[in-house]
């Protein structure tokens, strides 16, 4: 009854089970379950549950899923756990599947040539359609990205593709170079996984050939392995936005001290850029203690520069990684930050003046905050906006620019802005 | 030899070019492209171009791209632009679709059916493989979507599913029921996108199938087109972040009018939120001029606690938002914030100490900040975790607990904890 309840789940929802589980009862589904099923499930764990697992499961059983596994994902797992442990899963691997494991662990884990597969149909040119339905037959039980066949010469070099589509729209006696499309958009292995998603989402592919410098055919990216990537790299952009070095694991599977050292360095590098608020305030001390009611505005005024700066870095930098923002639109987005910040500070230059009046009863302060408030809004958006394609342009990734970092420097731009205005407007002596 | 150049783009390519010329260009590109090539190319215009293009085009050429282009890129063209304008592309639309496109105008647009494609194959669960294959062959030119065929009942009910592979791999004489899956993941039309797109990251899927309240086949959603969900909904959620509306447009095509309207919202929120800040600075105005040192940390204190809380809360609200993290973990993740910020807290009040001791040369002040930024990083990560997961279980999004946000929250917590812990250490007279 398992068995078939078994049999009626989705490999996902096996390994979603699987992770509720104790041991004893993972070992039981998994003994219980298709080997290919059970490959696919194991893929959905962490990389030490699927060893483990593997490890504890008599060795038939695990034999069996582990051939019954693709390549690619045993390459991956090979790679993330302990080389003792590494050796043990090789012994189960079949012996005609080490050589081509090894080629891909030669990859790194984010390369294109680290998330491609090795199951895909190859085909020559000079083949008929019916050649290549024949191999078809005989090769294709076996691989699962079987949507299209692609064509290699001689060498191994891809010349063309054709989709099982056109295998059975066309003739049985139509030679292949006749009909293989020839215009194929490939990604070199050693290119960052980034730049295969942009391929793949840009022209709207659904499998996307990988080639070696010598442009011969050595994997397949799949439009489903892709999605993964893009929430990858999307998580990591957006914990680099928060002022975090990117978490590898979930966070709740992350040790504390993982948690602990991704956020301890940003804060210990912000804290002493901004120690020189410190400086500025202690410089001001005289100014403060004149017109006490200055101090009241200092966290508003901040607060008002970051927010507007937080803003404008987010929408640039995600426009950087999107590919909509280049470095050669510096000088369009400076004019309209400038434009658009202007309009939002005499909007928010007016609430506080009123605002300023109201607490301190002073219309010297009031303008004073009011005009502040104006000249930080303009100031923080365009740093917001800058920065990152200033950053962009150095080869540092736009994502750095985080909402603290961008926070921060805003916050010393905004006190200097605000005591300058305040001695020229209050005439004080500064 | 423009039209041989032509040929060798792909249509993603054809757009780019577009894009990059006048429209007397346009034009000439567009009538010397097959209008297949053009149909795919003019998907990647904005809507407008597109209406601009099809509209100025001479109507013979019009109809033709028109015909060629998939029913879903029709509706979603006809639903964005002014109805006067769809009207205008309406006459144009061949008859047998117009009932159809209709149909796909019903759903939102971002909802799984204001997404999906019509563009799939229909069969019969007692047809043999062999009365698939000539159906096939009859209609599969036509239809873009053609990797799986989907098995209906009589009155349109999702039965079955059959992968073109299977069809070449099986007898002719095999009746489909015998071989087609029926174990099959779908998705409701009226869902929402994000729905879609998080079934097929789980379960790997490269098409999913979609259908209405009586579980009858309406279409299909492919891998392709949920990398842009994925990456709309990544820009929505970051844009969301930074303390915006998400924008609908790039940044670079959005107008003055709009980058206003979306950003001065939460500014003026914000402004309002923090404006307390000024009344607490008000209401210890006494303890400030008795010792004001205490001034000068006040930017400090705020900044390494907005810093802490947006690092917690960005990796909270991506968990949330990956599905890593649901309302049941807030017990454990408290804990683990708690422990986590304790560490910091530690590390960095030890640096706070050593910096106030040297800025004001007093020991009281120094304890005072270094007490100060130790509460400050407790209280502001756990406020950063916190808040989105309480967000979300009153179905807010978490993405609008954005960095200003907490940073504003954060700001007036942390002057409270500060003035609090400088009367008590100090013995000042609140
Ligand atoms: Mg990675
Ligand atoms: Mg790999
Ligand atoms: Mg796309
Ligand atoms: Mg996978
Ligand atoms: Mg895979
Ligand atoms: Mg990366
Ligand atoms: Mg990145
Ligand atoms: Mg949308
Ligand atoms: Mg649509
Ligand atoms: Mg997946
Ligand atoms: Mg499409
Ligand atoms: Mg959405
Ligand atoms: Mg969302």
């Amino acid at each position: 009854a398992l068995r078939l309840y078994l049999e009626e789940l989705h490999p996902y929802e096996i390994g979603a089970l699987l992770d509720e589980l104790e041991e004893s009862e993972q070992l039981v589904i998994l003994s219980l379950t298709l080997p290919e099923a059970a490959a696919e499930a194991l893929e959905h764990l962490d990389y030490d549950d699927q060893y483990r697992l593997l490890d504890h499961l008599d060795e038939e059983s695990a034999s069996k899923i582990i051939a019954a596994m693709g390549r690619d994902a045993i390459a991956d797992l090979l790679m993330a756990i302990h080389p003792n442990k590494a050796q043990e899963i090789m012994a189960m691997i079949p012996r005609e599947y080490l050589e081509s494991i090894k080629f891909l662990m030669s990859y790194p884990e984010d390369s294109a040539g680290g998330i491609m597969s090795l199951d895909y149909i190859q085909a020559r040119q000079y083949w008929t359609i019916e050649r290549v339905i024949e191999h078809f037959r005989k090769v294709g039980r076996k691989q699962s990205v079987a949507n299209y066949i692609y064509i290699v010469d001689a060498v191994g070099k891809l010349v063309g593709v054709l989709s099982l589509k056109e295998l059975l729209l066309n003739e049985p006696k139509t030679k292949v170079e006749d009909v293989m499309h020839t215009n194929i958009i490939t990604v070199l292995a050693t290119a960052d996984q980034e730049e295969a998603a942009k391929l793949m989402s840009q022209y709207d592919l659904m499998i996307l050939p990988v080639v070696n410098e010598q442009a011969r055919l050595v994997g397949v990216i799949t439009a489903d392995d892709i999605m993964d990537v893009i929430e990858e790299e999307d998580t990591e952009d957006i914990h680099r936005l928060g002022g975090s070095q990117p978490l590898d694991l979930p966070y709740l599977e992350s040790t504390l001290t993982t948690l602990f050292s991704k956020r301890i360095g940003w804060l210990v590098v912000l804290f002493a850029t901004q120690a020189v608020t410190s400086n500025i305030l202690k410089h001001y001390e005289g100014v403060l203690s004149s017109v006490v009611a200055l101090t009241f505005f200092m966290p508003l005024l901040a607060g008002v520069g970051g927010n507007s700066g937080t803003q404008a870095s987010s929408l640039i930098i995600r426009g950087l990684a999107l590919g909509e923002i280049t470095v050669h639109d510096i000088a369009v987005i400076l004019f309209k930050e400038l434009r658009v910040s202007a309009l939002i500070g005499i909007v928010m230059g007016t609430i506080g003046y009123f605002f300023a009046w109201t607490v301190s009863g002073s219309t010297g302060v009031a303008t004073v905050v009011a005009v502040t408030v104006t000249v930080v809004l303009i100031v923080s958006s365009t740093i917001g906006a800058i920065l990152p394609i200033v950053g962009r342009a150095f080869r540092l990734d736009p994502a750095v620019f985080s909402a603290p970092l961008i926070t921060t420097v805003v916050d010393i731009t905004s006190l200097m802005v605000y005591f300058n205005i305040a001695i020229k407007l209050l005439k004080l002596g500064g």
